[in-house]
Formats: structure tokens, C-alpha cells, sequence
């Protein structure tokens, strides 16, 4: 689909099937990820696909919604802050930056396969990092939730009008 | 075009023709940005889209590269601190990924338009702030020069193999 349709098309999936995920289908998205463009290409992310019964439970437990358990798959996206561009003028770290590119490629490229994710930013990061075994300078950025949406209705988006937005100079 | 196709295509464009942009895609390219998605759907990014010469040549005061001042227009996103996200756990503000979020979307909708984009981190703050007249709240995430590419030859990308950037749990 074109790009306008597939912005338009991705959502915040909160209610996942059953139905696996194809192993064609999450290598596509995390191909998709790993092409994402980074600061001076350091490509400071990395992304860990939970799979397993055993450590599902586990990130399960790192956010505490009823619907994030019928997910599948979680992928968490983590930021390398020791390997990131950091700016030579004011020293600014472009690890949230980087990481976030990356998720906005992966959640892209699922939703035009038909799958459904959804950004969870308020898990408990601590928890998070143990489950992992992260190392002090590796971050959680986001858990992504991914699988089939077992409610299709696309959501109409709530956004801010352009002229909100957007100035003329 | 198909999503992994698009992403193939997205490059760092760093030579622009002298041919405008055309209004209707420019909107698109806007829209597509706007329609992001950000932390509680706060939405604290925004948009100058500079295309006025004299603006122009302010904003490409801002980076000195001989390519950049090829650029029919120039849009700096900023993020706004007072409006974004803050994690209650540990008040982690989420505007650098929210503005990242945006971008991406920007940069692919032009690509799939056979528009040019490039990620500017390493501009002159101060002075981009005091271009746009940015409040000390807004800080100026990137610059995104737009327009049609005058090389055509795609790069091929490199990136680190997908066993070094993913782990399987």
C-alpha cells in the first residue's frame, strides 16, 4: 500500500489473536528495523524478540495490562548509550533518537503485513533490565507488542489540526 | 511502493535539483508527520517549514555544507519539553522520541513521493534558535532538507547483519 494509506492504517493494537506470527512475517519487520537510518550510522539498538512461554510471563509482568498478555511476540528495543552519536557542541546523546527510528520502521513495516503492535513506553524499567540481563549503559527504550489485531476496527486518529503544527517561513 | 521497498529506497539525499516542490506534496509530506504517533498522543513536535530565500539563507547558516544550501526548502522539527511525555517511574521526557517519530514518518512519506530528505543533527543549536525565535522550552531536533535529488544512484545501505542486532528469548 502507499505510504499515506499505511500511516493512515497503523494503529495502537490493545487485543491480539491467538494466531502466530509467521517466522517470514517478523523476519520482514526486524529486517526493516535494522535498516533504519541512526546517527553517523552507529546503529546503537538492539532488539530482543520474546518468544517463549517462560520469558513472555516474564515481560508480561513488566506492565501490567490484561490486553499485552494476549500478545505473541514482544519485542523490547534497547539503546546502546556507550556506542550512540553524541553531538560535539553540547555533548547531546542521540541514543532515544536512534532507537526511536528504529521502532517507527518496525511498527511501519508490521502494520503493512497486517500486523498489530503498539508502543509501551510506561513499563517498569527496572524490572525490564533484569529480565534482560542489561548491562548499566544499555536502555529499554519501548516494549512492542506484536500479532494479529483480534479487533479490526481501525480507530479514527485524534491529531492536532496542521496549522497547529506547522509554521510558513 | 510496498514498505520494504520504500525502506530500501529512503537514502541520505545530499544534492538537491533546482526543481520545486510541488505544494500538494509538500502537504502530504506534513500530514504524514503530523499523523505520527507520540507518548499518550501529546504531540509536542513541530514544523518551520522555511522556503522564503531569505530564510533559506539564514537556515543554511546554520550548517555549513556546500550540498545543503542546494535545498528548495529546509523544515526543522523542534520538540517541546513542556508538552511532552514525562515517565512517572523515573521522569524520563520522551520529546527526543516523539520528534523522531515524526521525522521518520516525514522522511519516508517524501521518499515515497521520489522526494529527498537527509537527518541534520550536527547543526548550530543557538543559532537555529535564534533563527526561528524558539522560547528556551523548544529545542530544535533536526534539520530536513526536502526536495528532488539531483543524483539519483541509489546507496546501498550498510548495516550490521541482523544476528548482531537481535536476540532470541
Amino acid at each position: 500500500m502507499d505510504f499515506k494509506h499505511l500511516v493512515n492504517t497503523r494503529y495502537s493494537v490493545r487485543s491480539y489473536s491467538s494466531q502466530p506470527v509467521e517466522e517470514e512475517k517478523l523476519m520482514l519487520v526486524l529486517e526493516a528495523a535494522c535498516k533504519a537510518p541512526s546517527a553517523v550510522n552507529y546503529q546503537p539498538v538492539k532488539f530482543y524478540v520474546i518468544k517463549s512461554p517462560g520469558k513472555l510471563q516474564e515481560i508480561f509482568g513488566c506492565y501490567h495490562r490484561t490486553w499485552f498478555s494476549t500478545a505473541p511476540v514482544v519485542i523490547v528495543v534497547t539503546g546502546l548509550h556507550s556506542i550512540a552519536w553524541k553531538r560535539g557542541s553540547d555533548g547531546k546523546d542521540h541514543t532515544d533518537i536512534d532507537a526511536a527510528i528504529a521502532i517507527d520502521h518496525l511498527t511501519l513495516q508490521a502494520a503493512d503485513l497486517g500486523l498489530g503492535t503498539c508502543w509501551i513506553c510506561n513499563f517498569d524499567v527496572e524490572k525490564t533490565s533484569k529480565t534482560l540481563g542489561l548491562s548499566s549503559g544499555e536502555e529499554p527504550i519501548a516494549l512492542i507488542p506484536l500479532g494479529y489485531p483480534s479487533d479490526e476496527n481501525i480507530p479514527v486518529k485524534k491529531r492536532k489540526r496542521l496549522n497547529e503544527m506547522v509554521e510558513w517561513l
